[in-house]
């Protein structure tokens, strides 16, 4: 049975991953009747931020494995255990986590540092063929770790995200709500989710094509595969 | 505009309200195009669990708006400033939030105390003929508040959660999972969501089809009204 890893950043849209999209990435790999795991690095955030006054809570500190067990109902798989062939696919949602704990693209943009573990799971996925899908800003970490293949991808039309991506010399493509970009030479989907989306029902069905369209290369790998 | 105020209690399953039926909430009143604002009391939740471990974090505490505020993007309202008409209709969804910062029934079971703005909002919206679902746990804020109105709900077939109903004076109706009740004399729709469902789908089929109740109630409320 196909088994998806869903990579996870925390629990909020500023400071973790964002609720909606993962919430929505795992509703689209039930219906489509796939296994899933939630994964996340074990590991500080970046900052606590209160999501209720937009402010940074100094005092406060959070761990990027046990806030994102909050979405993953307590079922989540520390990144540090996983290697890249125990699953068929990865699908990063995004939030400022991606942005802050996956990587530190938020203050660093182009130039930024992706996570050791996120890096070493998304460039052995790559090099195995093992289909991967970035939603909202976290093709940003894709961009950086395989704009040396050629990477394509999107995160809307927002200009200073482009600009970065001119700086990491990764390909990106301008994509409105529900339109998403196939690399189908680098087996990488991308989609912009909450870059774009006006409400939460296009998210929603965003995020449900571009894990659908996951899912055919998963399926195309895997019938290839028993071929061969 | 038909406007439904979503009454959350934090974020997380074992400590707020669960995720995945909030977020199936603020989809379903998305897709059905009415506006919908997030609510929850400015207090400190009951005590923060670490959902990785399971445990009681004992040297945590976490606000329960400001942890709402997550779920909502940040956009969330504070109940102490709101009054029942402001709102078409409410939904409670669950997690043990609901029985932890909403109530104690966690503590308390049947002869649990609700919080005391939700306790007014409940009163207020039922004596105005506004109509409210509870979803999961939360109909045991229901049963508790108006138990002396007869009202009938749902929490799937727990049988200690049903024998707090008894010692309640509610009146408890097995259901499973995308089972609903309709207490069309109370206004009040519940259904079981995670008490019963097996996965995520199931979730957010039972929960639409309850929001999609709840605002059939609305609209009829409303045509009646305005043919008064």
């Amino acid at each position: 049975m196909t088994k998806i890893g869903v990579v996870l950043s925390g629990c909020g849209v500023f400071d973790g991953s964002e609720i909606h999209e993962a919430v929505a990435v795992l509703l689209a790999l039930s219906r489509a009747g796939v296994q899933y795991r939630c994964l996340a690095p074990d590991m500080q955030q970046m900052h606590v931020v209160n999501h209720f006054t937009g402010e940074v809570s100094s005092a406060e500190s959070r761990n990027v494995l046990h806030e994102s067990a909050r979405i993953a109902r307590g079922d989540v798989v520390s990144l540090g255990n996983v290697t890249a062939t125990d699953f068929d696919g990865y699908v990063f949602p995004g939030g400022f986590g991606a942005a802050k704990n996956l990587s530190n693209f938020a203050v660093a943009g182009g130039n930024c540092e992706v996570n050791e573990q996120v890096s070493r799971l998304v460039r052995d996925a790559h090099s195995r063929k093992i289909p991967m899908a970035f939603l909202c800003i976290s093709p940003v970490i894709a961009g950086r770790l395989l704009a040396g293949n050629g990477v394509q991808v999107t995160i809307g039309d927002d200009d200073e995200a482009m600009a970065a991506f001119d700086v990491m010399g990764a390909t990106h493509v301008i994509c409105q709500a529900c339109e998403m970009v196939r690399d189908e030479d680098n087996l990488v989907i991308s989609s912009p989710a909450y870059m774009k989306a006006d409400n939460i029902a296009e998210v929603f069905d965003d995020i449900t094509q571009s894990v659908n369209a996951l899912l055919e290369m998963v399926s195309q790998r895997q019938s290839v595969a028993s071929d061969g």
